[in-house]
């Protein structure tokens, strides 16, 4: 054989080499270990092995490559363009076209089986695609006398003669369907095959519908993200209300529910998991697929939901010590929890951290891998429990701190549910004590002439999460409260704003319908939130000895929502540059699809989930003092230069000069007595 | 440290060490790598480590072994006997006994980890204790708000900590039983863990109640034995009707009703699980045990109702090319075959040989164990299908063979079930052509003066399978009919028993209220069916090269009614030295049993089947020329050197002098063309 020899030059990957005439580019492309998607192997049917022949002169490959180097066009491709979409631009299927003279090919991205799943967020990297499933069409052997095998044996076969895949096992619910499958593929089938040991789905003929969902279980609300698992995009999103509400607005007052009607617990998990699957079908409906053609889903969520999800009662999570049952992460079958996907589906739920530092933690850590930067990072997602990440390459630390549900709105006299009419922007002028605000659902401030006509229609109801963050916050730039969170009486002479409600003072942010108003009462759970949250990272800040943060990540709708000044203004979170304090948007839902999209990313999570070091707050004496220093705006005793050089002071700031020194002596004194 | 050192010897093992006084015996016979079992970790809860100290001089070993050489009975050890039963004949539990001098220690086989199991059958090796579950007692640290791992997690730990079983996963469904009861039994509690892989149960406290059962699912019968997973012990056994009958009596019956009715498949699968779950219910009830005590089962199947129990329709089964789902042996979950039993529970198929060698056959190989045999051996399961295993350590061939069901009593006139009436035994006086036979349920031959008053209560009401393999045999030896199997008319001048029937002739075996004949076209049926078997045997006995056959074992319930030398006139069988043919028993059973009780053998017989050289007759041309020849009785030129040493050629028995020849001269003129 002294076949002749062309070459060939693949881009961008470079790799190149001889093959005889006549030769697929395909199988040129696998000898060379060019990174080329195929799932109907080389039969020209899935169009996932397009290229295109780059014309032109290359010297330094001593190579003119023309598409005339390349085999004609053929039926099968013509064919393809009939049945999906056209070929674009010269685009050939490398399985069906073949090597006449040298060449230079250029494999797009999308024809990559590792392509890169664009993350919108520009600060991140994006998604390597590399789900744990993959789809394979195969031709199988019929069924013959001369050869007694069973028919799953002949699949096997298929499989390792046209995959090289070996010793893969079965979901046996597929058994029964397998004879009459083959049959009616006429002994062609696509399977999807798990984490490359077992084959958990089968369809007839040529299939490449493969979806995968990423699902974030929070308290109030349950978002899902429809992702194809062949090329990576989000095709659907959806969310709906968690229905567990009924049994409590927040998680502790669910788990007290659970506490006093045992065994209610498992309508619990049945009221979620039907919520699940509410979800699962509205996103495939979405796109017109069958929840049949979903087959995995990943899901971060909060230790009490992952609990509740999984029918493990989370009374134990409610009292100390808040063990959960396990802090593994679970790769499960959807059938064990009811959910209606593939009967074969697959669920993959991330590692939780510690008792009140869930998955959905672990989610935001994948997002935002605090554990590659060099900078000292702060992740913050803000609930009933704030769960808080700090640290670097180097170290990482986690541990919750009982915010309790002030941040969202409840416990607060005017406090609301971030809906339309809520008031979620305030403005106080320091002069003259007037505010300005906006409501959700109006674009316009209250100050502009058009406001009361525009908002007329959706009302002005209550104060959200953020909003309370900002009318506080300007309370205390104003004057209005002092740093201890005294709202300053005497100021009554200066604005009929502040009036009296039961020997304490409010402020009277609006008057319509019914009075909108910050009471003596708001200000102290907002402070008890904010030291809560304070104390919690000041004693990650102590434990990994740090003395300041490079930067701060906000998680979750709260973080989106609030503006990172004025939760500085008020101390919950120490002082950082305000250019490296920033929103991480959903990150715990964009951990969830990061670890349904990357296989690799689960070993990741798991490997640093298991090297995080979990401080539990409630046995640390020092939280006890951090807590109650915290109380005050911003903080007693810890100075915040960045944010005062870039925002005013309060009126009646109270100076601090000795703020800094002091700290610094009593550290010393701490390291005097650890040696003796 | 330099304490006193004493010396021990364990028997039978023969090993033995020196250790300092004090030392638990236990310990002692770990370090020494002594087989000595226990479940509860050295608690002494589960009484399995209990030895007895051998007294007197041992001069080999220089050692005086006293009883007083060891530490003085417990506490632990009397409530043990008070709890359990007490220790018998100076046995101590050697978890809580201590060396103080030297002493020579007998561990006797109950108390070994891997004992043997004695099978009653004296041919047979033990089978060797060695399930896929083991039973582990631990003691977990309770959760501490300083240790922030899940339960699951403390649980591995202590698993590691005192058995060193490490990465081990959990079966999903225990995670929400898990911490209720890690409570409940005050932080201990017994783990099985399957394939020392996996936690499959959890019981609070120590718990060693562990079950198997071993089912054959018979075309007819579905029996099973609950096997004590810690000692081995077959502790109640049980069996029902295979409920599938109401669907056909014979396999192919059923398979034709479901080719006839789509769908129906489901309701058989139902109905056969069903079966089994009562089965279960029914030997667990027997030793007072819950079903969830049962942790694994182990079943053989022939391949039809191996596909309707795991919901696979048998059409396929039905028709050429014959091809089985899967002949591989299966490991499953109880809960996806609907099965009642722990809810973990697993399930251990054996595999499948080829489209009619079932997993059935797999068990009787497993019991059987052909494949250690010098000798050339033969191994016959009769049923619809006859399956037939030929070989010994060089190599095994299998076949099937149609046989019909004329063996069990169907398709003959006066056939029926083996049941209370059915004449089972049956002789021939060849000079007065007068029969003389036994019935099921009475133990006086025909011709007992008290026969008629014994028998007259069941009825005398037909002919059972091994009755019409006895009458057709002693018919041809008193010459009734030809070695071509014609009833001679002309004998109706001898004998009133000659009747006459629609041209043919039939002999008269009883005249009751109903007579009760045999007539031509019943020794047709009986010729059809011995044909088919004889043929599957011969052309295995031609694939493997052999002209004779050292051994032969007749698996399932006709192998062990059917008498030899009967079987051997007719040609059923191949010419074979009587004393070396012989029942099986339930062989297939066994072979489930073994498969429950030793992991190792799953291995075994998957390796073996795997290597079976699998023949399918239906396409081997000399298979209709063998089943010609076959047609005579005991054949048309086979000779039966050993059965004529033994019994009296039939009066009128044709010679056959150039049989083995002619059988000669054909094998070298094949072996001429083979050449050419």
């Amino acid at each position: 054989m002294t076949a002749e020899q062309v070459k060939v030059v693949f881009t961008p990957s470079g790799r190149r080499g001889s093959f005889d005439v006549g030769t697929p580019l395909l199988e040129a492309a696998r000898l060379l270990g060019v990174d080329i998607d195929s799932v109907c192997g080389g039969r020209g049917l899935c169009g996932r092995c397009q290229v295109t022949c780059t014309e032109g002169s290359f010297p330094k490959h001593e190579i003119v490559s023309q598409a005339e180097h390349l085999s004609a066009f053929t039926q099968v491709e013509k064919r393809y363009g009939e049945r999906k979409k056209p070929l674009q631009d010269s685009r050939r299927l490398s399985c069906h076209t073949r090597l006449l003279g040298d060449v230079v090919i250029d494999v797009p991205p999308e024809s990559q089986v590792h392509r890169q799943v664009v993350r919108k967020d520009a600060e991140h990297r994006d998604i390597r695609l590399d789900p744990t499933i993959h789809m394979y069409h195969v031709q199988v052997e019929e069924a013959d006398m001369h050869d007694p095998r069973g028919d799953f044996e002949r699949l096997l076969e298929a499989l390792e003669r046209e995959w090289q895949l070996t010793g893969l096992g079965c979901d046996p619910l597929l058994l029964p369907t397998l004879q009459p499958l083959l049959r009616k593929g006429n002994w062609s089938v696509t399977v999807a095959v798990y984490r490359g040991e077992q084959i958990m789905a089968l369809w007839p003929g040529f299939h490449d519908q493969a979806y995968g969902v990423a699902i974030d279980v929070g308290s109030t609300t349950v978002a899902a993200h429809l992702c194809d698992l062949v090329s990576g995009e989000v095709l659907a999103s959806g969310s709906l209300m968690n229905p567990q509400i009924r049994f409590g607005e927040d998680l502790m007052s669910r788990v007290s529910y659970v506490m006093m009607h045992p065994g209610k617990e498992q309508e619990m998990t049945q009221v979620i998991r039907q919520a699940l699957n509410q979800l699962i079908a509205q996103v495939s409906s979405d796109i017109a697929a069958s929840t049949d053609d979903v087959l995995e889903i990943a899901i971060v969520a909060n230790p009490i939901m992952h609990h509740l999800l999984l029918g493990i009662s989370p009374v134990e999570l409610g009292g100390a010590p808040f063990a959960l049952a396990t802090d593994a992460a679970l790769n499960l079958l959807a059938r064990d929890l009811d959910l209606v996907m593939h009967p074969g589906g697959r669920v993959y739920m991330l590692p939780c951290i510690a008792g009140h530092v869930g998955a959905d933690t672990a989610g935001v850590i994948l997002s935002e891998e605090p554990q590659l930067q060099d900078e000292m990072t702060l992740l913050v997602d803000v609930g009933t429990n704030a769960e808080i990440v700090l640290g670097n390459s180097n170290r990482l630390l986690a541990c919750s701190s009982p915010t309790g549900p002030a941040f969202e709105g409840a416990q607060i006299s005017c406090g609301q549910r971030a809906a339309a009419g809520a008031i979620e922007r305030v403005r106080i002028d320091a002069q003259t004590l007037e505010p300005r605000f906006k409501v959700i659902g109006c674009e316009l401030w209250s100050d502009d002439p058009e406001f009361a006509e525009q908002s007329g229609q959706i009302g002005i109801t209550g104060i959200c999460g953020s909003g309370i963050i900002e009318v506080v916050a300007e309370m205390f730039l104003a004057g209005i409260i002092s740093a201890d969170g005294v709202v300053d009486g005497s100021l009554r002479n200066r604005s009929t704003r502040i009036i009296e409600n039961d020997r304490t003072w409010s402020y009277v942010l609006h008057q319509g319908e019914s009075e909108i108003s910050v009471s003596q009462n708001d200000i102290r759970q907002i402070q008890l939130a904010k030291a809560a949250l304070y104390a919690g990272i000041k004693l990650l800040m102590d434990k990994i000895e740090t003395q300041s943060i490079q930067r701060i990540r906000l998680a979750g709708a709260f973080g989106s929502q609030i503006d990172v000044k004025h939760a500085m203004v008020l101390g919950l979170i120490p002082d950082c540059a305000l250019n490296q304090v920033s929103s991480a948007g959903n990150a715990a839902g964009t951990g969830a699809r990061i670890a349904l999209l990357n296989r690799e990313s689960r070993g990741v999570i798991e490997a640093v989930v298991g090297d995080i070091e979990k401080i539990e707050t409630a046995v640390e004496a020092k939280f006890q003092q951090y807590f109650i220093e915290a109380m005050a705006f911003p903080h007693k005793s810890d100075p915040f230069p960045n944010l005062y050089a870039e925002v005013a002071p309060p009126a009646q700031k109270q100076a601090q000069p000795n703020a800094g020194s002091s700290r610094r002596r009593r550290r010393r004194s701490q390291a005097g007595s650890g040696a003796d």
